[in-house]
């Protein structure tokens, strides 16, 4: 698994690079992003948050524009952005160009069905070759953590459920919490996963709650000026389920605060100290 | 002088929002941003830094990739982010189309050259439309800083020199310091002003100083691995004049660190501080 250096920029004492590389998983070549803080070396290596952006967005909004750096640099934290979807010539895209499913929009999941599921396995991508290119690549510990915003907000909240070993702390920024209810979800769902609803189960938060042990505690912001909050958000189904679960689940809502990065760029510093708690403790 | 609001979004508490504008002085229809914070308000109006992007930027870059609002609304400044250019239909680009002249390169000059003339008027448009505007329409003070990057860095450094009262601290990031003796700015001057480099004088850093008394402090923060620096920035020249004009430069060259927004991102807080510290004193 080579790795090709594509840009690379000092901040905040540290690096920000992306890294070109041919994935196994996906069947295509994938960009990702790292932030390396100052002290990650052999000798010390950091531990990693993984970061899940959300529809249309690549391996650059997040690191562009939440300002996570300062924070991370001085927590001693590397971020890893990927892409949120496969890419390239033979990956197919909706039909139709919509934002909301094909390129940009792989929503985390391994997809069943004709032609998706030849390249669009982002959850396998997320959970297994990309932590496992990252720690023989860079100078970063095993343990991690994994947050994200809105579709990547249901991509860390689903993830972080289904492997409660591997992420020590989850979190999101106005995540699609219930995404069989909800015409984001259930657009992507009934292409990816087909029409039975049964295996839907398995990519939803909410119903992921009433079937696993959360142990990993959970921190999620959601703005109450959010246009997409009443139609694909509902943060009240996943503390229903987080209470009916016993998760330890910290639901914040934010007056004022919109969908958009601004509203990440606010909360990420409080996000970085909640992971931090939980990632810097053996 | 009428505004029309194009978008707005919580952050940091404050508020950043889009205006749309007819400028009486570029002759054509104009978008600022502007960051306000919290403690703004008519009984309280709060000083205001005016940031002047770079090369083929709008008002979004600096707004969205900074990370500046968490230090503003600590200190309580206000942010006013301009367009590069002249915009829009009748507005003459390159013929060639390139980044660094015509759209998104105004330069912050007034144009005396046909075509250019009619809308390429930045420099009246930043240091008397622009403020009006923000006067008359926010709950700001009278006190104004101002800064930018490369070729806004030229903006800062050549409008701060030339209204001596009206900043009261100056600084810049990666700045285009002697646009006469650089490819970038003699594309600029000898298209929009004509041949007789006399005429260059007056938008020239490195020049100003050598006939203006510089009243307000100045910081320069330049990066040493600015893959620019040696063929269009050049902050030795500022240097050499700043001493011979007993100006109070600071300029400080940062290792490792490139013409990127990752480098604003690292030391914008340590420009704000620095015009806090003169914006808030009468």
């Amino acid at each position: 698994m080579s790795l090709i250096n594509h840009s690379q920029a000092k901040v905040f004492d540290g690096w920000h690079k992306q890294y070109i590389h041919q994935s196994s998983t996906l069947n295509c070549e994938m960009r990702f992003a790292i932030y390396l803080p100052l002290e990650a070396t052999e000798d010390k290596p950091v531990p990693v948050l993984y970061w899940l952006s959300g529809l249309t967005c690549t391996d650059e909004n997040f690191m562009q524009k939440a300002g996570a750096f300062k924070k991370a640099a001085e927590l001693g934290i590397a971020i890893v952005a990927p892409d949120t979807s496969p890419r390239g010539e033979g990956v197919p895209d909706d039909p139709e160009g919509a934002y909301d499913f094909g390129l940009g929009a792989g929503f985390y999941l391994n997809a069943t069905q004709e032609p998706w599921q030849e390249h669009y396995q982002m959850y396998s991508y997320i959970v297994d070759e990309l932590p496992l290119l990252i720690e023989a690549n860079f100078p970063v510990s095993k343990r991690k953590a994994i947050s994200g915003h809105s579709m990547g907000g249901h991509g860390a909240l689903t993830i972080g459920i289904k492997n409660p070993t591997a992420y020590s702390s989850i979190s999101a920024f106005s995540p699609i919490c219930h995404p069989m209810a909800v015409p984001w979800g259930q657009k992507a769902f009934r292409n990816y996963l087909g029409e039975d609803k049964s295996k839907w189960l398995q990519y939803d938060a909410v119903e992921l709650m009433k079937t696993h042990l959360i142990t990993a505690p959970i921190l999620v912001d959601q703005g109450n000026a959010d246009s997409f909050l009443t139609e694909q958000l509902k943060p009240e189904t996943l503390q229903s389920a987080a209470i009916e679960a016993k998760a330890n689940l910290t639901l914040r809502i934010q007056p004022g605060y919109d969908h958009s990065y601004y509203f990440i760029q606010t909360f990420i510093d409080d996000h970085l100290e909640f992971h931090a708690k939980y990632l810097k403790t053996e």
